[in-house]
């Protein structure tokens, strides 16, 4: 590892232990092109958001998301879609990360996958992800976009991501996000 | 009150105890239609929705809400517009009392409003959240849309909700939700 | 055919002959409940949308696809997705069809179903078109969602749909439209 | 002008002549920084879309559009809300230039703008729009966003934006163009 190194920070929103999207996760971090390492973020211990203590401070985990958000080149955002739209657990760590006065998120190449059961991958939770990174003006990779559908056929009974097309394409997703994150530093 | 008085729950997306949402629900508990009357949720003891945490049976105040959605006629959500979306918190609370086996949110006739310093009202919060209860088979009413913008223009510095066009608009979209709720009845 | 049977007016988005989603409708016409029959709008004759056109009158072809939606019971629009929205052929005829002064997709009961060569089914578009309709106030129907993924492998040469657990769910958003549409009337 | 010179599309989703659309459009072309120039597109005279009437070769309006696109350094969008969404027209114009075999929005830099008479100022289509460009893999600005609220009194009698604060926002959004243009050129 050298200083050219880029630094993601893998981000989960999903909490359960035996989570494909935190499995698909951990996946990412073995396909990530040599020039990359990923560090993983905690969201779980993260206080439901409250402008009130805010102003009092940044409760611990918030303040070391924040950093972790801060020092990262880019980040990988990994979310399941609960109810068609985006974990109530991971747009809290996104409404705590974004706070003033200083935010973590701005000019930030963000790469975002998920996975679910069904047919549809966590599209939905994806767009709507999306459309909030608009106004934190962090810049979305477009492409792959990585919708793992039918999730329990794709990982065995450890939690392995082990469906070949689908480490493809993260492989492909990690990739462009080294190149995009590299494009938009110039 | 008789047996005929809907009940209608109301649900805050903001824990601030200044939020301009709150304000704008309690406001909305003095412009009920005279057949209606209101109760309201708390959603700011719900710990973050773990799936795993679930298996062992709902945390007591996801259980609460559970009940007092199950057992209200109606529902009005009143969300404030964090990062383009729907706040964690309310988020949160929606997958917390969305889960099996039963699901309290099916065939529930809902209205939406919120509030937000800008221009757009929390148009956008309130997009996804519609999108959410298509998922869950609930029934939102469709107008008024009531996006209170430039919220600190409109409330005294008690919280009272002074506007009176917005005071109106409100009264007009509960008017609209006891029609629909009781001609979904039927 | 009784004084009871409702009406639906069916809309294909595509204008290609031999298009996945009007072989889609045509399944449809031959699902419906006992209690429906369904007619078929036109909408490729109908010129680009232009306020300066329709001052002057609509023109005949958009005429008459507000008389068919004026008079139908309840629409089932079926959308391709073209560019991960709904095709502009379509969202031209709506712009066409809900100009003042009166506005037939009011309290119109409506059904959505689509389908895509690809794994989502067209879902996109059906989410952007859900969100035309809240501000059309017609009455879109929740469930069943008919996402017909991957359409090739399901349709015959002849354009036919083979695939049965399809022609089943399409059956079930049928018999639900009609529910949907009584239900509303009361 | 030199060889430095950017040159911008813009298109306008609007057909009526008095569009404040077009006339936003029209103002920005006075609002350009000194390193760019505009050329206009004209999406009126595209038929619909029907992939029948593509596989026989693109019409002339289409093929001219897709060329301007495919020159263009850059696009500007001003897009109308018709019923909560992008307007018909605008969004034929989007699958027309879109269709294989190339394809010209892949990689464009996109600035998005729009006018509405009422307090949202487009935003709803401005939204559906960007989703469409992530499949197009174009790079849409994120900020800063022009929602041109109650356009009616932002203009003239002659369709002349006389409103400054909007006028400095466009000069904003341009500069921003221009300056992720040359970014994402590197």
């Amino acid at each position: 590892m050298t200083d050219l190194t880029l630094r993601i920070l893998g981000i989960s929103g999903s909490l359960r232990a035996r989570s494909y999207n935190t499995a698909a996760l951990r996946a990412a971090a073995e396909l990530l092109p040599a020039d990359a390492r990923m560090e993983f973020a905690e969201i779980g211990d993260l206080p439901p958001y409250n402008e009130d203590v805010k102003e009092k401070g940044f409760p611990p985990p918030a303040a070391r998301l924040r950093e972790q958000i801060r020092s990262a080149d880019a980040l990988l955002i990994v979310t399941p879609e609960y109810n068609y739209s985006v974990p109530g657990v991971l747009k809290n760590a996104i409404d705590w990360a974004s706070r003033p006065p200083d935010q973590p998120f701005n000019e930030k190449p963000i790469a975002i996958m998920g996975a679910s059961p069904g047919i549809l991958g966590s599209a939905r939770a994806q767009y709507h992800l999306r459309q909030c990174f608009i106004y934190l003006n962090a810049h979305i990779l477009n492409k792959p976009e990585v919708m793992i559908s039918q999730a329990p056929s794709r990982f065995d009974e450890n939690g392995t991501l082990r469906d070949e097309p689908t480490r493809e394409l993260i492989r492909q997703l990690l990739a462009a996000l080294v190149d995009w994150t590299r494009r938009l530093r110039h």
